[in-house]
């Protein structure tokens, strides 16, 4: 067994600084290894007992009689790294380390924090400023959480990762009350060694996980992270993520558009994309979202039916399955006709979807018909149940009738609570039938199932997505020396020579420096152009008066001296050069830009124009990693994520946009990016034209920054 | 007393068709009212019992002993009107009627429903198909709902109407868990006479109620309903309402956008906006807000304290909070110096908000002395204390360290549970500090508290908004008759004749039939033109090549005969008469339109153009009843909720727009509406444009459809 294999599954535990008190925090974890029927070795070490608990408490580690699967280090952090040193020497598999103030507390605490990692040599950490670990599978609690002072905790199929203890006890005690169970949980906290991606790697080799929760403040190691997340898509198991620092504003742009709108969290949402992760968007659907995948069935359609005996809650899971895009149709004739015939009175509305059995609520018989008959209905992929106010009193009849029906076949069946009736949901939890309380949680629950069910069919047939050509257009990278560009700040036509290099054309142009070049470049660029100010240093031109769009070549030398004397009014400097454009209408407008995060590096593609940068209709795309070139699927993906793609897919009547070169153009800026790597620091081309089908891109301005 | 008064506070109460049987749903009124403490008289009617629950049982309506304030009406559909009568002329109050069968079941049950309307008479009725209603200010349940099992009901501030009987009780059971308390429940239902308004009208006089929560399914009496909800804003008294039928689509576009654009829930935004009542966003915020509107703490400012006890719980708030856009500032230097001198670890990190005081969860006297600390500093305007895993223990110990710091000051106080403590929220509730479990329900109250702020300053100063000049540019909508006008679908320039009658200035155009006159047109309105068709049949004149922008006047013949033979190409007509334009540069475009809808009539304001039609950049704006002038503060105010505001500010470098002209001429687009009502089905102006500031507004195409 390895460290980690070790953390998750020990045969014997050390429980350094442990109380014998266990209303101490250091008491607890010998106290809940007990409780919850841990069957390996527990071994206390502390100087001051000679047993605690019934077990033999050690002095020191050097005392111990073997080398422990696992240490857990309750001491304070001066004490910490002699413990850690000890048991290393004597061969611990992993240790988990409580202490805090390390890196959390600031520049003496990470000066700390390295020591430690120093001192452990092999051995591997968990934490510090952890938790710990709960292994529900075997029993196995390593940890000093409170919420271990529960005396139900249930097993099950979802695995926790979280980078804070508190949330792991506070998710663990939210479980047990609803009857959702856990494989393993365990709080990564700092994260000096075994982190995140290590534990998603793990949980995915774990037999008794079947879905991954993760609650994420920061992704340390974004590499070995994608690599996780990829392995777990494989294997099945779905990843559910809730992000913290939504609210953290982006980086602060600097020559281009893009840091401004490319924003720290929406580099998760495009990290999260990439690797198929549903990200949590609520943190109640941290827990609503994996209970419902951990059930074993599979969404393969959306349309849905809700079965009520009350009819205000229907309606709102109704609205709020409608919200999220769900079709809820009313039953046809057979389905209405087979409901009608259970029922007696003439209560029931069945010629609408919520379907209204008004009186199933206390006839548990008519209850089990009535899901037979639409669980066995081919118009409807899953059932919603609407559990009313009989479920206060009587939590076991909805419930077991529920269960009974689950036999007809495999389509997900939820249920919503209406009353505040918790026995309720924690018995259908344990059935395995996921119970909510808000509608919008039922919503979220389904989407999530229907994601994981979109992603399965694409996993297995890779060639839905429409085929794309992708003919090299350009000499490759390596052919296309960049050792010669000059540095820092490009300006615009060094900016797009820099593109056309990789094989994204431009505008045609010219520069010059006098009314006599101007007049002649626009007589041969017209019949109408743009005059644009040419700087290295100014990259916001329009902000200084210096773009001119739709001027004719009689006007040019007039338009150029007012925009020298623009300018120098703006900066105190009389601009030198300009750049003459020839003026292309008729074409889509979009921005496309290179992203440096730490999470990887990430494309920003928008519709460009001012109306669209105010309502930021942009999206990222992470780039694969190791230069791995970018897929036509991928980027049209993309670009159909954008609000306005209408604009390029020939939206009342326009002409189409030539797609294809517009996906041919964001290959090449991403060959270019992967080329350059760091060295580019930034590159944004804000507008690239895309013109009618056939008739190509253009980039018509542009920024780059090289680093010196 | 009126029939609503009886209703709410009845002396007597009849129950016709009660049963001896509490099991059965018609054995439960008098069982609740007995169980829940009515002192007043209970009169059973059952032909078949003579004493139900130790009451002396009446054989009918006749034998009554007194005309009862009110009756409660158990019998089914067939049955019950009959009864009605009878209690109408008795003289009872009110009746309140259970049974199912009415309008919610179509053709039939809506006769059936008329039929109980014209039985009752003057007297007043609550329902048909509703659970009834309950008073637990005064203990007066009149209700069948199975909620009233419950023993334990706080009463409270919160007075909820609900159209919805099944969310009446789903509501009572969960506040009840929570410690949430009711003034009064009332389920109105069908509504065949009392409904949402007048309870909202009754709640507003109300001394027991100080927030008013709403469950909307559709709002049947919009002119009502907007005069209580006034009175409640007067009375300072916020509304918090929950709608459903979010995922409606709205209604189908005719001539104009303005009907697809608009929607059905969007018209609900805005009667909301225009009578002041707070939207739940989620259907726990119907609970979440009112419980913390209803303490009497007031926030008046946006900087937040978070004070915790467990890391990660902390910043899962901070980040809710964050995204609604609370500022979370660090203690300053005397804050943090006050807490320090709190402590004697070094655990605490006091210099950053979330404020952690790591061991003040077990420690009551330290978190009062760090909660006093922090509500005595000019630096927060409002705290949120997290609770942690000690709550599920000892659920009192910080509920009670809470509840003796609220004497320092007015400031709001809220909790945050991070585990599962149900007990420990019920608790704090219940001494008046609202307690949530999900972080944005923190957010989502504190946002409703800041509103409620923001609306009581206007509310005191109404000059706050900035004042625009509103001149009367227009003859009056009297000296402006309308009688001569067309009828039905009006084209371009006869539209754009209409607006100008009210004040709003139209581009330069002229009306051609021949290439000639095109042509001395476009020399008149050049260098460049407009081209369009002009037809009363064709709206969407782009959709068939109907629109030539930039057209020289050597041009234009040729540009004409192509557009003749592309409209007969689409439409299999040869237009007769086409318009020419002067051509409008540098103007920012809006649409502004009229949309008539059941709940009122309103202007929808949004920028033009088709990026801002994807992106659905629009907001509506209702008019004010009784023809009433559209304040230039309302114009403006709506104004700025468009995204895509900036680019009427100055956003950019870009020259200002003439806002004023564009008020200006919002206002007399909303006089015109209200000067025509329903003569005018559709009207829109697409695009307006909009001049830099001094220049004014033009209209360059337009679409009206006058009522036949």
């Amino acid at each position: 067994m390895n460290g980690i294999e070790k953390l998750l599954r020990p045969r014997s535990v050390a429980v350094v600084g442990a109380s014998a008190d266990p209303a101490k925090t250091s008491g607890r974890p010998v106290a809940y290894l007990q409780k919850h029927g841990f069957d390996g070795r527990i071994y206390p070490i502390n100087p001051k007992a000679s047993e605690i608990a019934g077990l033999r408490c050690y002095p020191d580690v050097r005392s111990l009689p073997e080398a422990p699967d696992v240490a857990i280090v309750l001491l304070g952090a001066e004490r910490t790294q002699q413990a850690i040193r000890e048991l290393a020497e004597l061969g611990t598999g992993a240790a988990i380390v409580l202490a805090s103030g390390y890196s959390e507390t600031g520049d003496e605490g990470a000066r700390r924090q390295r020591e430690l990692r120093e001192a452990a040599g092999d051995m591997r950490i968990l934490g510090p400023n952890t938790i710990g670990l709960v292994n529900l599978t075997d029993r196995i609690t390593l940890s000093a959480s409170g919420a271990l002072e529960l005396d139900q905790l249930h097993s099950g199929a979802v695995g926790l990762v979280s980078q804070s203890g508190g949330i792991l006890g506070a998710l663990l005690s939210r479980a047990a009350a609803r009857g959702i169970g856990f494989s393993k949980l365990i709080s990564t906290s700092n994260e000096v060694d075994l982190d995140l991606a290590d534990f998603v790697d793990a949980l995915v080799d774990d037999p008794a996980t079947h879905v991954i929760a993760l609650y994420v403040e920061s992704i340390r190691n974004p590499r070995t992270f994608r690599a996780a997340a990829r392995k777990a898509t494989a294997a099945g198991k779905p990843i559910v993520a809730f992000k913290i620092g939504r609210s953290e504003s982006g980086a602060q742009a600097a020559a281009s558009h893009t840091g401004a709108l490319a924003g720290a969290d929406a580099m998760y949402d495009a990290l999260f994309d990439e690797t198929g992760i549903i990200r949590a968007q609520m943190f109640s659907d941290l827990l609503d979202i994996p209970a419902a995948l951990a059930s074993a069935r599979k969404l393969a359609g959306r349309r849905v039916a809700i079965l009520t005996s009350t009819g205000g809650a229907g309606t709102l899971v109704a609205d709020s399955l409608g919200m999220a895009g769900f079709e809820l149709p009313a039953p046809d004739a057979d389905t209405g006709a087979a409901l009608r015939a259970l029922q007696t009175g003439d209560h029931a509305a069945l010629d609408r979807n919520p379907i209204d059995v008004t009186l199933a609520g206390l006839q548990p018989d008519l209850l089990r018909g009535a899901i037979r008959i639409v669980l066995g209905s081919d118009q409807y992929d899953a059932l919603v149940v609407i559990v009313g106010s009989s479920a206060v009193a009587q939590p076991e009849l909805m419930a077991d009738a529920l269960r009974d029906s689950l036999a007809s076949g495999g389509k997900p069946v939820l249920a919503f609570i209406s009353p505040h009736a918790p026995r309720a949901g924690e018995i259908l939890s344990r059935y395995g039938i996921p119970a909510f309380n808000a509608p919008d949680s039922v919503s979220a629950a389904l989407s999530a199932m229907w994601r994981v069910h979109v992603a399965s069919k694409l996993h297995a047939e890779p060639s839905l997505a429409s085929p794309v050509p992708t003919p090299m257009l350009v000499p490759s990278p390596s052919a296309a020396p960049i050792a010669d560009l000059e540095r820092g700040s490009l300006d615009e036509a060094q900016a797009k020579a820099l593109f056309a290099r990789f094989g994204i054309p431009g505008v045609r142009e010219m520069t010059v420096r006098s009314e006599e070049e101007a007049i002649s470049a626009a007589t041969a660029l017209g019949p109408r152009v743009v005059l644009k100010l040419l700087s290295r240093d100014i990259t916001h031109k329009s902000d200084v008066g210096g773009v001119a769009v739709n001027v004719a070549p009689e006007d040019i030398a007039a338009r150029l001296q007012q925009m020298r004397a623009d300018v120098q009014r703006h900066t105190g400097h009389a601009p030198q050069a300009f750049l003459v454009q020839e003026m292309v209408t008729g074409a889509a407008e979009l921005i496309v830009g290179v992203h440096h995060d730490p999470l990887g590096t990430a494309l920003l593609l928008g519709m460009g124009g001012v109306v669209a940068e105010l309502v930021r209709d942009t999206t990222l795309l992470l780039l694969p990693e190791d230069g791995a070139p970018l897929s036509a699927q991928d980027v049209e993906a993309a670009l159909r994520r954008l609000k306005t793609w209408p604009l390029l897919d020939g939206y009342r009547g326009r002409p189409k946009a030539d797609v294809p070169a517009l996906i041919q153009a964001v290959q090449a800026f991403a060959r270019m990016a992967s080329a350059m790597q760091e060295q580019l620091l930034e590159a944004e081309i804000n507008p690239l034209f895309v013109k009618p089908l056939g008739q190509g891109v253009c980039a018509a301005d542009g920024v780059a920054v090289l680093k010196d």
